[in-house]
């Protein structure tokens, strides 16, 4: 865990970590990750963290009418991982907006870093499709120490 | 193109065809085509008989609530195929029923065959996920000769 | 566990385990799970299965040449399993031959059985692409009681 | 086709475009593509500009031992794709180095800008798995008016 940030400034609380296992479904006949599957990744720790802290996306867009979308995504694919390799995934928020939240996320087999992405998500009215404000208890969620 | 049914014995009418190109998406560290990609290939086909039809399924869904859903199938994996493969893949009904479909589907590599299987597909009511019958102008579609 | 069967009849020795959560990946438009997707939760359960017997399949392509693939499936899809699901998949063997294996494998969420196979997988020689009898270790390690 | 650009000077030649259909498998419970599928989608168009050249990235791999790997990539997820859409995937070269390429890659439906992305392609020594230099022939053929 880094240094906690406040909830009056917006900066990160700290890191989330998950573990990943590569299966064939992830791989490609370049013996390594496909490229794409990154994401897939950093999705599911996006989702298990907010999981964790006892927000579920599918409750949320069934009773509020809010989603997560992804804005924009920056990556670096650093070294390939390979099938059996077990995957630590670590998140963190770089930035939390009044609509969006900017999460830094990682990649690591063991301590080696493989793969590094700053990924900004969208809070969004579903049915609108239009920006919305991140409803307070998501917030706090998301600011509340590891 | 085979032999075609006629619409009151609900017979195949013949045999629809798609090329599908093998990318570094479907395949996996074994260097060939994942196995469950399959059935991703198999359900593009069936896609795109019915467009070809001028059935789009999201049309369908929003105005008559209607969706088609796999409810069982079987599969040979009879040869692998591999990355920059070009395959043929021909779907014919095996049977047409009220509120389902019996599809037979094939993935050739030029008169190699490499998969094949038998695949039932329900008609459901998406609002209350039930069997609904197949409606008319589907029906004549698929039954159309090719 | 399940009565464990005996190394000489190779009979299932009982039902292996794995819990599959359910993420935005896994499901498609229609709201529900992909029906090709369960396909990738049996193969997970498959090799983490062999896993837990100490067997790793990177290891067992690279130092003895010999790969598991899937020869035929035959699938039920029952139910439709939801984003954030969680779910549990059980695999048994069902006839453990000289050279094969036929698993049965289901997906149930709590109590409810969603999707359940029968996959037949084939031992093979990566190089030749041909069957080739199932190393003794694997043998024994799948009989193993769990 | 855009102005064509000059092999020494490495500018991008122009437009490469295809075109891809959205399909259930491209799809999430959003009701919308997911996201990191538009990079599959990346894949595909940069795949097809090398073949439509000559160049088959199997073929490179097996006789000269040469793959491309995606090293970096930037995107913008502007407006979602949905099912049945028809998409408009246009690449072009930002750069080509020695040893790398710079791709801008956008996905529109009509006139509609969805999705833009620049991804920085190594080309590598898979054997060693490290940078190597661009073969001649591949230079050639990606700087060659469309």
């Amino acid at each position: 865990m880094q240094a906690p940030g406040t909830p009056s400034d917006g900066q990160a609380t700290g890191e989330f970590r998950i573990t990943v296992r590569v299966y064939f479904e992830d791989t490609d006949a370049g013996g390594v990750v496909y490229y794409a599957n990154y994401l897939k990744f950093c999705e599911r720790a996006r989702t298990e963290w907010l999981r964790s802290r006892g927000i579920g996306q599918q409750h949320l867009a069934e009773r509020e009418g809010i989603s997560f979308v992804v804005r924009s995504a920056s990556a670096e694919f650093l070294r390939p991982a390979r099938l059996d390799d077990e995957l630590d995934v670590r998140s963190a928020i770089e930035r939390l907006g009044g609509a969006s939240v900017i999460f830094r996320q990682r990649v690591l087999r063991a301590e080696e870093l493989l793969f590094e992405a700053r990924i900004t998500v969208a809070c969004i009215d579903g049915r609108r499709m239009r920006a919305t404000p991140i409803p307070v208890a998501v917030r706090d969620a998301l600011l509340q120490a590891g």
